[in-house]
């Protein structure tokens, strides 16, 4: 099954799309992305990731040179061509073609179906391990395209057996590399509300746990995670996964906690109704 | 006359190059590039240059999959279909096409002939003038992709009728945009030696002055500036270029100094005879 792809008006398969090589995302990393899921064939919270995205272009003083329908249109159409079932959407805005390497005369933007991971499930069973990084991602709550760190930690996470980096910075804890970090102490739910891309599923549980916890948007310390009866992330295709193990700390007893699996399958009832 | 490039073994003209849209050059930012100018048609410093690209690429965990002496005919072929002038030589390694989205497989090299900007005499004449701004570049002396920041200034940056800026953190100055700074004071020349991008230019001017100027690599502090009898800038396109104006800041009596036009003029020798 090919997965196919949008460039500028032009819908192709993905492996025949192609960007030239003036463009300020390849040449001086100027360049944004969001990307979302479909549950049951319809794009998940199109609304606001939608909205995220449009507020990343504006952060980089780029237009998006597609309104909100036609975009949807095509996302249905490249679903479709896709071959209907659930996919991953890759939005991709870069400076575009630049006659000086430098000045930034019109966006170029791709969006592309893709194939989701595989489900998980394993590592919601037992909970993944990641090792902490001092790092904190410049301009961290627009969705720019700037992941070198974590590329360049791949070697460090795969030698200590771990799935992905915590990152902290003076104390503070912020995000994983690609995902949204949460801690459980008693009845409080706790998230870092600084130095994060503000992630949709992080936004969509906590809409689902307002109900049963008390929520606490605010600095987290890294100290903080000595205290926590569960730890868990939240991303687009993680869902709600438990983190058992951070560097040398294990969380409580190892094993995944019973309040992150209640809000897991609050959020897979969420989905799969979606 | 059109310019020509290289990808992974192919060469064409630059404006039908292109890279797949699954390069983590575009989608992650996972890229580095080096930038040199031909005299004489010749490569200027191209050892150094080689040497400062392989070192990127080794900060980066990325092999270049082209060797030196294959590299050099490359851009010999590239200046020759280019028409054979002088011209800017832009080298691009990203890391590749990727499955999922994030890990590396094989990098992709692009090499690229360029027109080389415009002469610019009146600001060697009268100097430029640069706007301040607190930052410090991620991983400043790899020659990443990563030059949102300034793209995101240029507004800022013509708005105060400015060619460039120059970055300072914590009371030290680092660089401009994409070239290094130098303070006269008397006959000391000072530049600093850390969060910057190594600049061969830089280099070459230091070779140059040593006969001349007390030379002080070191941290400089932005209140230096204030004492400075001259300020410069250099870079492989701006060669040794005066600065005048820093924010609100004239240097001396706003006009380029002496000992600025010297060292340039020894810059001129060098390369005329290369």
């Amino acid at each position: 099954m090919a997965y196919y792809g949008f460039l500028n008006g032009q819908i192709c398969p993905v492996e025949q799309l192609a960007i030239g090589a003036t463009d300020l995302g390849l040449l001086r990393g100027y360049g944004l992305f969001d990307y979302f899921r479909t549950y049951n064939g319809r794009p998940f919270q199109w609304d606001w990731y939608w909205q995220r995205f449009m507020n990343s272009a504006a952060m980089l003083h780029m237009t998006v040179p597609i309104q909100k329908d036609e975009a949807y249109r095509t996302v249905m159409t490249l679903i479709e061509k896709s071959g209907g079932g659930d996919v991953g959407v890759r939005f991709v805005l870069t400076g575009g073609y630049s006659p000086d390497s430098i000045s930034v005369l019109q966006p170029n933007l791709m969006m592309m179906a893709e194939e989701l991971p595989p489900a998980a499930h394993s590592q919601h069973e037992n909970g993944i391990k990641v090792i902490l990084d001092e790092y904190v991602r410049e301009m961290a709550e627009v969705k720019t395209t700037d992941y070198k760190r974590v590329i360049m930690l791949a070697t460090a996470i795969q030698a200590a057996k771990a799935q992905d980096v915590l990152y902290h910075k003076n104390g503070e804890i912020s995000e994983l590399s690609r995902s949204n970090v949460f801690l459980l102490n008693g009845n409080r739910l706790i998230t870092p509300n600084r130095h994060i891309l503000h992630g949709i599923t992080r936004k969509t549980v906590l809409q689902l746990a307002k109900a049963d916890f008390v929520i606490e948007e605010r600095p987290v310390l890294l100290s903080e995670l000595y205290d926590a009866d569960e730890v868990f992330t939240t991303s687009s295709t993680k869902q709600v996964l438990p983190i058992t193990q951070i560097g040398d700390l294990t969380i409580a007893d190892g094993r995944p906690g019973e309040r992150t699996k209640y809000l897991h399958e609050r959020f897979e009832e969420l989905v799969s109704n979606w």
